[in-house]
């Protein structure tokens, strides 16, 4: 068996976890980082796809507002560059497919002035919501009794404008309207800014991306560590007391085990895996019900690879969105240079579950079909294809984040980052500023540093 | 390291894994149940009071068309003892405490009248369900779209019929109406046949209780699998394939490893606690996600134990509602010769929540408090007190089971049953008939073993 002390023990190499330890390493606080994963990066991923190109299976997009990303960037030597948007976008219903310019698509006026209250009404409703505490806000409560759909039924009547709904809370959530709370969607609508923060190209969070790919800040920060990041290190148990914890974890690669002993543990997990783990003593009811209401969104990130970006001499952008699936959401990824011309199509909520466990040349001919119809018969053989089905992966077991059924964030959101003795929760999932995204990751990863070395100093 | 070969691994002492091996016995297939607990009984757990008298703290009623229960109970040699039911009940609402005899407390007319058109109603969509495969029901899938909650709020208008509603969920689901799929209620109450039995003691799922307690019939159950029942064995890890599964686990007891060969692996876990296991190669992404959607309900139980039942004197029964709370229902829970006295008291849903971390004693006072508000002051000072908080207990983490939150049924309830390769399926969640229940564990249990045994000749 290999043991290992160190002062702070931080489960999970994403950009949570790796944030923690670097904020750490900066206070000259020594820290482990476990991996289960035989990469660092969690929920962002590169994949090489020839010539030196690398596209994201994962997390991506930076967007005005996310500073402690953009800044980090910046400090690690990165690069942004803008998403590609020159052209009009396509929207398809009921087999009709409309091109438009700018963010909305031109359906018929009544939809559209639907949409435009529904956005605007959401935005008052979410700027009532205290990002660090919506569960002490009673007047909240009802907000939470209810789903999005059920708002949605509420307050929109054409279909086309309850499509477009559906379309926006799949994008964002990787859900269904009927998923999710309307307080959960509120909350992390208000931990952005605004609605339009979240859906929205330029302006917003799907803005620009990185050159060289995401999972770069991940290795750049891990490289930065030194031998501190230790991969195919799966935790297994958690054992903790006033005095420290004992983190017990299997060495996937030689199947041997590995005990870590330190002062604190950060775990930087989603609350759903974070519940897999077993701990001694166990947690307290609150935040392992929690950990049981927390739900992993669904996803499957499809790219189709072109010699070149086709559609850019149709005049269009790459962007389109279809409220007849099965892929939501479509958007133009190629490399800076603009060669290849990449596809990212979207599988979200319900089409990803049912694509989730399917061979990926299945997924592929699903995807292909959707984009045929879209862009023409020049999208129907790519040269490449690769996916990945989040929700397949044991160590993501869905994307984009976790989201609040209803009645979850009033019963059990005070347990999402209140520490449990020695354990301290990062992690996307937990940080009321950009929830759910790699801004929020290393907020609540440097957050968690603080909350370690504060109890340190105390 | 222990190593065991078997034909069947089953994970889990409760009813539902005892009632496998016992029909695996019965069909000359070897089986072994591994069980985390060092008893077995699962969810069903005596509790000694002193003087020979035992109490139960987990599940402890059965009623009419729970025909399997029932027989087997009298296999076991074990008798059943009715309810007491005599006398007047006790309903509080707003401070006020009304007493009342039959089922339904003499509150306003307006609100009764609501609440008897409700429940016939529900009983009227119940009816509409398969609960075989609800999902497989289109015209079904708006039920699944909104909470409980939604749904009373659209149907009935009184204060008090609301809270009427609420109790019922509480009582039946240890959850609160807006933590509940509609859909979900009624798929539960298809599966028993109406409201009025699940609700009911007399005629309903509440009707009698078995001499001696219920863990008896686990007890005797795993008597007769003789030494196949290894208790204080955690099972961590499911490695499975077409040609059998292995089985890890821990001796709790030694902290030495076990493990166990076998053609099959029945796991009659809750499916919370079931997702919490580690797979290998892991479950399909449609599988996880039921694990993370079904959530365990929030209970405690807990029992104030008197010189002898004084309320007996008073005209009452012992069994009481209240809207105020924190305790939402009373039973009278004496043994069958009356002494002592005991008063049953839940908190359930957010209550319990409450409750479920606080020191024993904390607990105590609150539920003192109420049982002295609805009987007297005679009920201020029990000679003796226990309780159970069953989301604190780390082998349950919640009861009385797992209930679905809007959306899940339709988009993962096809892998509740459903085999993955060599793992098949137990526990009373997966039952379609009287699910949730200790009917719906031993006939899922059977179920199980049936799958595994026609495989077998397969």
């Amino acid at each position: 068996m290999t043991t290992i002390e160190t002062e702070v023990a931080v489960v999970g190499a994403g950009l949570a976890g790796l944030s923690a330890a670097r904020s750490l390493a900066a206070a000259g606080t020594d820290a482990v980082v476990l991996e289960a994963r035989d990469r660092v990066g969690g929920r962002t991923v590169n994949e090489a796809i020839g010539d030196g190109v690398v596209v994201e299976l994962g997390g991506q997009w930076v967007g005005p507002g996310q500073d402690r990303i953009l800044e980090l960037i910046g400090d690690l030597g990165l690069e942004t560059f803008p998403t590609y948007g020159t052209g009009r976008s396509l929207f398809e219903r009921k087999g009709k497919i409309r091109s438009y310019s700018g963010t909305i698509p031109r359906v018929n006026p009544v939809a559209l002035a639907e949409v435009g209250r529904a956005l605007a009404k959401i935005n008052r409703m979410a700027s009532r919501v205290d990002p660090e505490a919506p569960w002490k806000q009673d007047e909240l409560a009802a907000w939470d009794r209810i789903s999005f759909d059920t708002w949605v039924r509420r307050n929109l009547r054409t279909g086309t404008a309850r499509d477009m709904m559906r379309l926006a809370i799949e994008a964002v959530w990787a859900a269904e309207p009927e998923d999710v709370s309307l307080l959960h969607v509120l909350f992390y609508i208000r931990s952005a800014g605004s609605i339009e923060l979240l859906l929205d190209s330029e302006g917003g969070s799907q803005e620009a991306r990185v050159v060289g790919g995401t999972q770069l800040i991940s290795l750049r920060m891990a490289a930065s560590l030194g031998g501190s990041v230790r991969l195919n290190t799966a935790v297994r148990r958690i054992s903790h007391g006033p005095e420290g914890v004992t983190v017990a974890a299997e060495d996937l690669e030689r199947g041997a085990a590995v005990e870590l002993s330190a002062r604190k543990v950060i775990v930087a997990l989603p609350p759903a895996l974070a519940g897999r783990l077993d701990y001694d003593p166990p947690l307290p009811a609150v935040r392992d019900g929690l950990t049981q209401r927390m739900i992993q969104g669904s996803v499957v990130k499809t790219m189709a690879i072109y010699p070149e970006p086709f559609w850019r001499e149709d005049g269009l952008c790459g962007q389109a969105a279809s409220a007849d699936g099965p892929v939501s959401v479509v958007f133009d990824n190629s490399p800076p240079g603009g060669t290849p011309g990449v596809l990212l199509a979207f599988l979200e909520g319900a089409a990803a579950r049912r694509a989730a466990d399917l061979p990926q040349d299945q997924r592929r001919r699903i995807v292909i079909e959707c984009l045929t119809r879209l862009f023409g018969h020049r999208a129907a053989d790519p040269e490449g294809y690769v996916d990945k089905a989040w929700a397949a992966d044991e160590w993501s077991r869905g994307c984009y984040g976790g989201f609040m059924p209803t009645g979850a964030w009033f019963s059990h959101g005070s347990a999402l980052r209140q520490p449990v003795g020695s354990i301290h929760w990062a992690g996307a999932e937990t940080s009321s500023r950009w929830a759910g995204y790699m801004e929020g990751a290393i907020r609540s990863g440097r957050r968690a540093a603080t909350e370690v070395t504060a109890g340190q100093a105390g």
